[in-house]
């Protein structure tokens, strides 16, 4: 029941279809040759597989304890293998080298996060939650607080929360009540309870940031009277070793399907210390640097759980011996054939295939325009990649973490009785996956973020680049024969991607409750286009292999998945078009009360 | 957070739509009158809403415990209520009046069902299962058989199991390995481990009729070599009470994701005591009375958990306050709007709805079905009513369970961060409804049975029949104004399914494989075109009620949701056919070590 790091297809895109090396005049790059990246995986791969994945199942059955002295004890062995990660240095992987990070590529550690995630997504969620922390203290702190809370994260001896929701307060943050005061000595009290705050509290590190959600005294009401502030549970002293003990306290645990593993606490603040991080009544611009870094790694738990969720049901479906194949015995000598011979059977390892490697390619291929937003010295590339950062965040949140809980679904339907016991790993994988559709804004309001913000943003400059790329690809490949089914299926898909947005163009601003009506099937169909548009970059990079003789069958396999996308994942768009063409009225026309 | 009993959708499925007034010539149905129904549902209601459904979340924390006496004790609570449902009769509304019951149609039993297995799946498992061993001892049993076990299990005084799987067999029953030696008596001694046993030992009767299949010493291997027994788990006295404790033992419980309120045995049969149940190695034959009962029985519950969930996403979306309406403030003098408000939550509302509403319908004219089948004086009637009994089986239980499951899923999301904690219900209905994709025969088995078996049996009969009444619906009302979107609804996706199924018996027959890799599509896409006829129906009588000037918003109400079903859950049917003509190629290609 082990994890098999996805080494070699993380490597093919890197190598074959990002191209990484193209960037290594790039800062960061430079240091991320492929054979060092190539290393970096392996032993990724070892620490995910031989530390994280035996502590999964660990972790579902014991959970997190909470003591009446407001503490949580974190399952058994949680403690040692955190250590482990950090003398390891995964968490600085891509921090910045100016606070001891190794300022590799996020690229690159998003396909560390993939493997740790996917091993243990629970366990990964304490270390995870830390890189938003740690990029909204970058983004607006000040050199002291960059000075002192940055290498501490940076190294993972401290970790990083987000202080957001309240019992009345989620998505609508205009609700938040949390109050702070300001203080003479520039500090502010701070005191309300926040509620659904993962690794809020934990034993694995020797404090814990809190960046909290507040409105300061006389603060206008609304999204526009909150501020951020920084709350460690210890007050670093002159030092900056952790102090005097703040009042900020974890006050319960939340019961929850799945991650149980992981942390989630009610915390109280009553009058708990803090220091505003940016400006007052600011805190939102901040909270999104922090929203973002968290829904790219969520639409990346999405892959990670599908991935493992797979496996674990294709070696089920090799080992279970049942039936006989519709073509005849294939296992003549044994009592009955593996299941796997069955095309149904198949239907949902392939289904799980097609989302896993192109969510997979997708999630490396956004993760390089973040890097390249940041490092690129062309301004042009930055802008676009900036764009796409913005644009693609809800669709990478939304589509992959959708579709991977279907994924994880079939994989423990592939089980057939034993997926639904706990014996199997089936019902972690599903029950833990479904929080991502949850958490860091629902994909209902991925959706509405993608309709109602980015899409018309610079009047719809991103999206425009988008489709300028699809066609830049279907221009250039136009006569490659070997491609045509690749070219045909993103040729068709674009065009009903572009056919939806003139929809919500002609429909969204006049009537908002078109494009909310619109949204969902809008995020789909845009996912199904962006995995449309990766399939055909791997099978080109793929063919350029086979064609060169490469006998290494990844490459030929790679062919053989992705066209089943083309024939059995992508028709979906034309259900997702006309429905969303049918605009509001269907879904008003019922009365509240009649629900 | 209550249950409420869909009576007035029940009861305007019985009275407007499929008129169970014609019937009242027909045995069981005189006594069956509307105010008779209207009373028993009634009834009905009450006991699911104040009984069980309080028991529900009891059973999910608590569970069932096993002793090694080998006993198991079932949550607090449901040993009286089980009380109850005796005394109120409940199990025998729709039994054989020669043995006690009180011989309603099959349809009136359905809503019980439903109500039942909506307020607590768990606990309506232990009597549900009964049906199907009563059904198969009514097949095939001998009278005497008949005159001990039925009158016991029509009253609920006994429960029945069915003793099929073993840890190395389960859709392949081919390879059963428990044994059974004849005996001078006639009895039959059976040895072997039966694992998965819904409500296989349990504390609420005195007594359990398992039935077992088993294979008699020296019978043929394979599926022609086995034999149906019943094993009591007290050896019935002289006098018909239960006497001597027979050998047959629970050995454990299964730890599952859901339906922990419903004990499942791993069974030991050490030599216990069988009596053989119908012919030798023809076991097979009245296993199938018994799982075509337990399909429908799971296909039911697959919209009975999906109404509970859909019942508590729709009262937490009428109070949640968050946000306001993309067209403006809706409650003004509150701190947000309710979330009803916003466009994306009534569509998973709505799709809920669509699918509730809609599965009822086809689940009560299925079991209408049933009752014509037996009660008919017609032939004619008859041989089509069981035609569409054998036909709609597999799609009642596979459609209505992947869709069910869909909607429970969507439930929870409504409620955000809500529904992943274990103090909402929605956690429950995802969990519990899990299990009917997978049990009685995984919906990919359901697939096969149906292009396999139930489409070719006599020569297309039973799909000539069932394409046949639609064309006469839609000759019938095509100068229906009022009716026409469902009326070319209808005839979309009946154009489709003929498209399908004539694609199917082209490439299906040559090549099996064909058949296997469209399978769960063609499910699919028959389960939507089903639902377009009901939703057809169920408008047709609805518009007459409003014409007629019935104030009730239930009709007006229903047209609304018809709409929603044609114009945003129908245009699945187009993905399905595309897919499904694809064959089995785009499955077949990838060689199994690549998985």
């Amino acid at each position: 029941m082990s994890y098999q790091p996805p080494i070699r297809d993380q490597l093919f895109l890197l190598r074959d279809v990002l191209e990484l090396e193209r960037y290594a005049a790039l800062p960061g790059f430079a240091d991320a040759s492929l054979d060092v990246v190539e290393q970096i995986l392996e032993e990724a791969g070892r620490f995910a597989a031989e530390v994280l994945a035996p502590l999964n199942r660990v972790g579902d059955r014991q959970g997190c304890r909470w003591s009446p002295d407001n503490s949580v004890a974190t399952p058994d062995g949680f403690k040692a293998a955190y250590g482990q990660l950090v003398a390891g240095g995964w968490p600085a992987l891509s921090a910045d080298p100016a606070y001891g990070g190794q300022g590799l590529p996020a690229v690159v550690n998003m396909a560390f996060q993939e493997m740790s995630s996917a091993a243990n997504m629970a366990f990964s969620m304490y270390p995870g939650l830390s890189h938003g922390a740690y990029a909204a203290i970058r983004a607006g702190g000040s050199p002291e607080q960059k000075d002192l809370y940055l290498p501490n994260m940076a190294a993972g001896r401290w970790t990083g929360t987000m202080n957001l929701t309240e019992p009345q307060c989620g998505t609508d943050l205009g609700l938040l009540r949390t109050r702070a005061v300001p203080q003479a000595d520039g500090t502010y009290r701070i005191s309300g309870q926040k509620i659904w705050i993962s690794a809020g509290e934990h034993d694995l590190v020797e404090n814990i940031v809190h960046l909290v959600l507040a409105r300061i005294e006389g603060a206008p009401e609304g999204v526009r009277g909150i501020s951020l502030f920084i709350v460690p549970k210890f007050i670093p002293d002159a030092a900056g070793a952790p102090g005097v003990r703040n009042s900020v306290k974890c006050l319960g645990l939340e019961e929850k399907m799945g991650i149980h593993g992981n942390a989630t606490c009610v915390i109280g603040h009553e009058e708990s210390t803090g220091w505003l991080l940016g400006e007052a009544n600011q805190g939102l611009r901040l909270m999104f640097v922090m929203m973002n870094e968290a829904r790219l790694g969520v639409g990346l738990q999405g892959v990670a759980q599908a991935d493992a969720a797979y496996q674990a049901a294709a070696r089920f479906a090799k080992e279970r011996l049942q039936g006989r194949s519709l073509s005849g015995p294939q296992n003549p000598d044994g009592p009955a054939d593996p299941i796997i011979v069955h095309p149904d059977v198949r239907r949902m390892l392939l289904d799980a295939r097609a989302i896993v490697e192109g969510g997979r390619a997708f999630m490396f291929w956004t993760a390089l325009h973040g890097d390249l937003a940041h490092a690129s010295p062309d301004e042009a590339v930055r802008t676009k990649a900036a764009d796409y950062m913005a644009l693609l965040t809800p669709v990478v949140k939304g589509f992959l973490t959708d579709r991977g809980f279907k994924v994880c679904s079939d994989a423990l339907q592939v089980h057939g009785g034993a997926g639904f016991t706990e014996g199997f790993p089936a019902s972690q994988h599903l029950r833990d996956c479904r929080i991502a559709l949850i958490y860091e804004g629902t994909n209902g309001v991925q959706a509405l973020d993608l309709v109602g913000r980015k899409l018309p943003a610079q009047g719809g400059r991103a999206m425009g680049a988008f489709l300028a790329e699809l066609d830049g690809f279907l221009a250039a490949e136009k006569a490659n024969v070997e491609l045509a089914p690749f070219v045909q299926g993103l040729a068709g898909a674009r065009a009903q991607l572009q056919e939806a947005t003139f929809w919500l163009m002609q429909h969204g601003l006049a009537n908002p409750e078109d494009a909310g009506a619109a949204s969902t099937d809008y995020l789909h169909l845009f996912g199904l286009t962006a995995l449309a548009y990766m399939w055909a970059l791997m099978a080109r990079a793929a063919q350029g292999r086979v064609a060169a003789g490469d006998p290494d069958p990844l490459y030929a396999n790679k062919l053989i998945v992705g066209r089943y996308f083309l024939e059995r994942v992508l028709p979906d768009t034309g259900a997702h078009l006309a429905k969303l063409k049918t605009g509001a009225a269907p879904l008003m026309a019922l009365p509240a009360e009649a629900f």
